[in-house]
């Protein structure tokens, strides 16, 4: 059998799959920050179309001829048996991976930075603002503007922009400014820093300065990376490719594991497995893995909180740490966020997903035999989904079932 | 029709293309250091298979199956039409490129890593020991190493372990033990350290400090990322991937364009299509891309001459700027060797390859014009051959000529 399971470009999937359309109760209602009553997403922040996507009810939702055409520069994406890492764990598991390092920006994150860049730009917004962390999603985003003749402003959590100069040196090439965050260039950043002229940053502050400058300036709008239900929706993508995979493959997963910073990673990954579940009679079990540093779904609460530190945009239901937490500078800048996506959440708190969270030590570890088994060096976040595969393959390897491991996959 | 030209793993060529065999006179002999005699490559730093295989006349050698099961976790590689960038230079030429970024690496380096260690380790070998550049080499044999379990020592140049300290972390997570050269580890490298305790090294010193640890321990054979024979002839799984690709394209090649540092990257690529000129009555234009700083084709003279600074490697007749030559510190560290690879010399020297030198600002602005368009961001050598790339495209435009252009591609 192959290595890879590899679609053609012609059986790469038209559709994103809208979990919201088979959920067993309603999402709770996002609330306005001062009337505390539900309401739709900021119109200053988001164009229309991507409002319409956050509520919508429409079970599969069209990708646009020119988002595919983008998509193709490097989907669809392989699919990898992990038989060396089998082997090197004597387990009867079955692990595949799916390679989402072969994007220019070597993640997922542009399967809707791409997809927000197209309608922001049909609804004639010039420039979009966004916050980074370890730097993936601004790149994603920089090289989506590029597509679509955009300005881009990243807001990057100075401690990764100090830790990873390659990530801005990306944005740079693909034409977007860079500035670390609290940053000089809003009145929330400038805020901070006077606080704490060392502060190393955290999402929450980053979203804040971006979203004030996208209230602050006409021509420009937001863009977030995670969190929001249109931005899970794009990342469907990945988890709607695997299920043709995997039937390829003859198999389908017992587990399915994924690493939760904001959740869209996991969630692009999942919800089309989820579908199954939900309404296909599948048996599925789904492990969100976070960090012991920012354990938003293990230790935080099911609460309305605000996700931006700022207090400017809705509140959502979802496991939040407090929208003040500061995370500890770990080297997955990307799950150093408080808040969790609410479907996410949601999927949790209905115990349909389980949260696990990982220390980095064991973390690496786990990254390390990977490495050495696969070739394949993962992202600091894929790593926590390593460590949680390796684990169930070692369950197997006790109880002697075989059972089938599946996990989304991004380069360092 | 698509953008990426993909073959599937049972497509994948299972042989190396010798190009020794069909050039119209022999190849210039390698000579003893000491004696002035022919010779073969000294057997206390190469395994006999590879001995073997620098000297062979065969066409085609097979690819071991286990070499052809590593090949498997990231090639075929696709093959992309480079539709957005002819767009964005108003080009009637047409440019397809090659994306050897897709190895765990980033490069092509593995294509010859894997094989090397694979030999080495048939023939008892326990230890292998190499010096790298920009990192892309130490990476590849690093990871080969693992994958046969072999341990693996880099020396890398200096200036790149301290400008690149990701690609020594890489390094490090397959196992490998890196250290700056020039380094206290030998003698050679102390005698440069005693000279200058500032240098910035360069290959030729590299090379001989792990020559020289080859030399003085009996289980540790040297291993050599590119200008030799050997190393050239397992890169041509590219080259061969890449004419089945045109064929499914339903094109050839005018112009093939390649960067060259010792000149196996280009060498995989070209060698192939060289073939078809040599023996299929195919009329191409080669185009070897060197940077101004290290300008060994365009600048250097044919003449024997050592590839190591130590002078203990046999002499062979190649374009050099001298072995005692130490580039200045430019970002593309892979293209910092004062020497080329004999056969691409000889090709050159004949007239059947031509050698371009281009300055670093104008191959920069190159590449970020390609990231614009293409999305993919590549390294600083392959940017080279994007210079020329975009050169022969933008002279098709005034000529009103629609030339196919092919050329290899590897990430930063």
């Amino acid at each position: 059998m192959e290595t890879k399971i590899v679609l053609s470009e012609r059986e790469m999937p038209t559709v994103w799959y809208n979990i919201r359309a088979d959920l067993p109760e309603p999402l709770p209602p996002l609330l306005h920050p001062e009337t505390g009553k539900p309401t739709r997403l900021p119109p200053f922040l988001f164009p229309e179309a991507l409002n319409e996507q956050e509520f919508s009810m429409e079970r599969y939702i069209e990708i646009p001829g020119e988002v595919l055409d983008i998509y193709r520069l490097w989907r669809p994406t392989p699919l990898f048996r992990a038989r060396r890492l089998e082997k090197a764990l004597g387990t009867p598991a079955r692990i595949y991976y799916k390679y989402e390092g072969a994007s220019p920006p070597g993640s997922h994150k542009p399967n809707t930075a791409v997809a927000q860049a197209y309608y922001n730009k049909a609804e004639g917004v010039k420039r979009l603002v966004t916050e980074t962390g370890a730097g993936q999603w601004g790149s994603a985003l920089a090289m989506a503007c590029r597509f679509f003749d955009l300005e881009c402003k990243v807001y990057m959590v100075r401690i990764s922009y100090e830790q990873k100069p390659y990530r801005r040196l990306l944005m740079q090439t693909w034409g977007a400014s860079v500035v670390p965050s609290p940053s000089e260039d809003t009145k929330f950043g400038r805020k901070v820093l006077a606080e704490d002229p060392e502060s190393l940053g955290s999402l929450g502050i980053a979203i804040s300065e971006a979203v004030e400058d996208a209230a602050t300036h006409e021509d420009t709008r937001y863009s977030l990376g995670s969190v929001l239900n249109h931005v899970l929706l794009h990342q469907t993508i990945v988890g709607e490719e695997a299920m043709l995979q995997m039937k390829m493959a003859g198999d389908y997963p017992d587990i399915v594991i994924g690493c939760i910073g904001g959740g869209s990673n996991y969630a692009g990954a999942a919800f089309p497995f989820v579908r199954e579940k939900l309404v296909g009679g599948k048996n599925t079990q789904f492990i969100a893995c976070e960090a012991t540093a920012c354990p938003s779904t293990t230790r935080g609460v099911y609460a309305y909180d605000y996700g931006d530190t700022a207090r400017t945009a809705p509140i959502a239901l979802m496991y939040t740490l407090g929208h003040t937490f500061v995370p500890p500078a770990i080297h997955a800048g990307g799950l150093r966020y408080h808040g969790m996506a609410p479907l996410i959440s949601y999927l949790i708190k209905r115990g349909i997903m389980e949260g696990r969270a990982y220390h980095q030590n064991a973390v690496f570890e786990a990254a390390v035999q990977f490495a050495q088994a696969e070739g394949h060096v993962c992202a600091p976040e894929t790593a926590h989904a390593i460590r949680a595969t390796i684990d169930e393959a070692l369950k197997c390897k006790q109880t002697g079932e075989s059972k089938s491991i599946f996990s989304p996959f991004a380069q360092m």
